[in-house]
């Protein structure tokens, strides 16, 4: 088996980073620095940016703090540069 | 690893506190003052003003106190300004 | 730690009384007294009134018990005065 | 804490009654007698009507015995007059 | 207590007879004849019609053998007349 | 009891056998070969055409080797002939 | 019993490989080269593109890292032309 990095390794080494994450219902987004998770992938981050889809465009609103429910998160990207910044 | 936050520490350090919840079926939006919790994240909340999104615009409603169930909660946002005080 | 209340604390402390649930599918509510509940948070009410949201308004229907099944319960509201007596 | 009955408590009472019965999807309703249940609450009915709303109107149809999957029933209502004998 | 049947009772039962099982997504419908079935209620038909609700009205299929994921089931009804057979 | 066939054991005898494989959401299927399964009944398959239905009418695509997920698989069917070959 | 390649041994030989995956809900697909996964099927793709169906059309976005939860992957096929390199 090739050398690989688990799922959890690759979160832990997001703490103190910026992170870009996706919701299960997929019109919500957040990004923020990583501030703590546990097992369940539940999520604690700072400085948050979250992306909402409406009919009327894309809306960012900024939020201190947020801990996302592990259950309803798809994905993960780290470096956090958000819908707005990635390339396409 | 960096220093971090677990998601139920930074629960219980909203103890007392106002707090911003936002449910799954992302229509529907709580504050209030955070009265306890369990381990599935379950959360009584008191003081609460509830928000629910309808075809006639943002409905706000005032409740005592409120149950809410864990699995049907998305994000938690401490200091509770929720989504008329949200900075965007 | 602040002094705090337990889920199903509160869920116990209604015994008897009236209290107010909403249903995941959030077009079903429930007022009535709540006899009893186990650890899954299944409830057991009298003397109900179901609410359903229907295109043609809110439809109010008499029940004398109904036994609600937990997992499909959003929250719960002591005092039960429903989503006719609730202040906007 | 006040007398209660347990949930599974009311679902044994109704052995050899007749119940109504809510599924999830609420488009379908069951009335008939219970005739057993078990620890997940699937339940089997006798001599039932299962009610389907369809665009066309509430449709009756006439089954002997059913087996119920207990995740999918969202409430049971004891004494079984079903959707048509609810009172408003 | 009055004596009851259990459902995997009623399940074994029907072994080598045949059922009409209701999906839970409930525009699919199977009759055909249990040939097995597990704890987690995963069932082995054969001699299968399946039938499809689409726009264009009822469509039925016929399969030889089917196994059905327990969790996808909403209804069994022993006897298998099936939607076509089924007084209204 | 009448002697029957265990879901994982028809699962089993269809290893290097063709099947067809519809998802829970019903507008993906598949056909292959079953080359392996597991306890959560994920499965892999060779030699695999998936059919989607799009509004444009059934869209197949080749594929050699598939792992579906057990728990979004809703019915398996030995043989493989798929939407295309099923008899009405 | 023939022999078989069960699923998580499919999904260790794609370590260090390009690899397609689908998600459950359907309009979001992503291939990479697959760097890790865990028992619950999480996995961490590198050198990413992630293909959204909007009702624009196809969007394709490009991403340095990701991890995707696996209770919402649908599907897994190695070698990752992804759905624009799929023989029709």
């Amino acid at each position: 088996m090739a050398s690989q990095i688990l799922p959890l390794e690759l979160v832990d080494r997001c703490i103190g980073s910026p992170i870009w994450v996706v919701m299960k219902a997929s019109s919500r987004e957040f990004t923020g620095t990583l501030v703590g998770f546990d097992d369940f992938v539940n999520m604690v981050l700072k400085d948050v940016t979250e992306y909402e889809m409406t009919p009327q465009g894309r809306k960012a609103t900024k939020l201190k703090e947020t801990l996302l429910n592990g259950n309803h998160i798809a994905l993960l990207i780290p470096g956090g540069e958000g819908p707005e910044g990635a390339s396409s």
